[in-house]
């Protein structure tokens, strides 16, 4: 028992409702262990991995996760840890943007053990005065607490009357499916409390709460998120994912070892003996692994070895035919070939690598994006690089 | 035209919407006229007054008035010019007291031309999902703008979230009865603009807004109010009515004139002629009249006068059976003669007159609320004054 308690403790940032949570344990019985689905944004990161892991221990250890879409909550939209009230989402949006986040989930947790409840379930047959019943439950000085509120109010940004009433919201689904344990990040610790507030207030048993570490992004100090960029994306390819890892800053490694692959103290100690290359290869490998497959992983670290180290063209490489990007002419400005590939995400950004010296035309740097390329002869591709992972080639036809 | 607009702008504090106002007015056809009640508080005061005469104004004038009884509203509690979250009241408490209100109210107003409307009607058949969509429409800090949250929240005072929402639900029901004016108090200017905002969301004209000042107190400085102690009531009896307008402020004696009897400035500068008494018993003649009747009204001022002016006891006073108040006994303390008349709120009350030199018997001053007090003889009972205006006898049987 104890040793479930030390294992589910692992990695939390806080636990409200310890010795609750040991008695439960104690019952041997499954337990109710609740996650919030926000289906406004249904591409999961390595961020929400951090929190599915956790789900997946819990139901490892023979409990229920129940996934609760918020698609009534969608609705409303929630701001924590962001500045702006997000935009409403239609009632199919969220329907679709559900199916896309529990495709992605599954990759992690047992689809067998995992209940999925809609909110709009028991909000939709709820009437106004229910609203404010509920809303009764909390003073705005309260709800004025939570950071990003606090923050917002401070600096004059807009809150809307219907961002205080998310938290209340999100808390009445823990009395619905009588949750008794809710798992979330650390920006949610104010809500998942909420939910205990308003279970007791119910004369239900409060939620014992977890709350896990933001992971930070690829930038090494900001939270990883769609929004920075600075991402990897459960559906980026082997490539991708491979690619990303090993971009990470070297300071923040160890912590992407303890929230990703639950490393202990050995597999940390023993990462600190390794080059820090090869300890992230190892990270790289292991990632795209669960997430693929063994062979996957390995002929990627081979690739990428094979890139980087050796300063080799891939094996494989997107092949594009000049007469399709630029029919019927002899030269292209060098800007507009990588922009019609759509390797880049804007024309800019594709200027921008030309400018900084990052692409090179048969292994030739050029740094002016009105350079004329020629056509390429029968036999000979022209190889373009841009940046140290994206190469394409331009055949002839 | 611009006459009933001038008639309309009498004594109004605030008029929003007044270009809209005068072509509604324009068009010759009866505008819809919203005053909402508040169903909590059923006892009118001269404060009412105020607001009421400017609806029955409108009324005479050609136009309709609409009560919104907030039998809905009454279950939330809306705390404007107040510090703390009200009561919340049964379904039935609001009804009994809606009913003792428009009893009151059609002293004033004219019944025939009065529609009366609860706003349950509406707010009963709303999902959860319209509260939200109506919480969604304004902002924390404009609603924290409203001068009593602003201090409350200032103070540390709880404001509960549904407080919140109150200014929007009364702004709904505007949106619901296609309101063209509203009238009301200074302290609900901020709401009645929420319903203007409110309006024009839905793509209504918006309602023109007056707000009438809020008459003092008798106490000369505080805003009129039942828990103030300092008010005139539609149920007072005639004796108090008058009494109680005898004893307000001089200083206040023009706005008592101006706001209850559309005093203008011919009339205010004829009371400055008169003795300030004289001015006060006209003005408290006139308003007993107008709630009872113009012999009543002469009557108590004949009353008065024998009672303040010429130091007699009045024609007509209380007579209690000293058998009936002190069963078998030959004496008993003064203080338990007045507390079992019942003529004083409280014992303490009582008390406090007896010590402060207030109470004759039979016209010698006694302070000690313990001085036993002998059963009258057959031929003489006892008079028993208490402060100015009450007196009453104590017979032998």
């Amino acid at each position: 028992m104890t040793s479930a308690l030390s294992r589910i403790k692992q990695n939390v940032d806080a636990l409200i409702g310890e010795s609750e949570l040991e008695k439960r344990l104690r019952s041997k019985r499954p337990l109710r262990v609740k996650l919030g689905v926000d289906p406004t944004r249904p591409d999961l990161t390595f961020g929400h991995l951090v929190v599915l892991k956790k789900l997946r221990q819990f139901q490892t250890l023979g409990h229920e996760a129940i996934l609760i879409i918020g698609d009534f909550t969608a609705r409303i939209g929630d701001p924590s840890g962001r500045s702006a009230t997000r935009p409403v989402l239609s009632a199919a949006d969220v329907r679709a943007n559900a199916t896309t986040y529990l495709d992605q989930a599954f990759k992690v947790l047992d689809e067998q053990h995992t209940s999925i409840r809609y909110n709009s379930e028991w909000f939709d047959t709820l009437r106004f005065e229910d609203c404010l019943t509920l809303a009764r439950t909390m003073t705005v000085a309260r709800m004025l607490e939570r950071d990003d509120f606090a923050q917002r109010y401070r600096q004059h940004i807009p809150i809307s009357i219907v961002e205080l009433l998310y938290p209340l919201i999100q808390g009445y689904d823990s009395i619905e499916i009588k949750a008794e344990v809710e798992i979330g990040g650390t920006d949610q610790l104010f809500n998942m409390l909420v939910g205990r507030k308003l279970q007791e207030g119910k004369g239900q048993p409060p939620q014992s709460v977890l709350t896990l570490p933001l992971l930070v992004g690829l930038d090494g100090f900001k939270k990883m998120s769609k929004s920075l960029d600075n991402y990897i994306a459960f559906n980026d390819s082997p490539k991708d994912m491979f690619g990303k890892i090993m971009s990470i800053d070297d300071t923040v490694m160890p912590a992407y070892y303890k929230l990703l692959l639950d490393a202990g103290a050995t597999t940390l100690n023993r990462i600190q003996q390794h080059h820090p290359m090869e300890a992230k290869k190892q990270l790289a490998e292991t990632l795209v692994a669960q997430f693929y497959s063994t062979e996957t992983a390995r002929y990627e670290r081979t690739q990428f070895e094979t890139v980087f180290s050796k300063h080799q063209a891939p094996d494989k490489m997107p092949v594009f035919s000049w007469q399709a990007l630029v029919p019927n002419a002899t030269e292209a400005p060098l800007i507009d070939l990588l922009a019609v590939s759509q390797l880049f995400a804007t024309k800019s950004e594709a200027r921008r690598l030309i400018q900084q010296g990052a692409v090179k035309i048969n292994r030739q740097r050029q740094t002016d994006p009105h350079f004329l390329v020629t056509t390429p002869s029968k036999d000979h591709p022209l190889l373009i690089q841009a940046g140290k992972r994206r190469f394409f080639k331009v055949a002839e036809t």
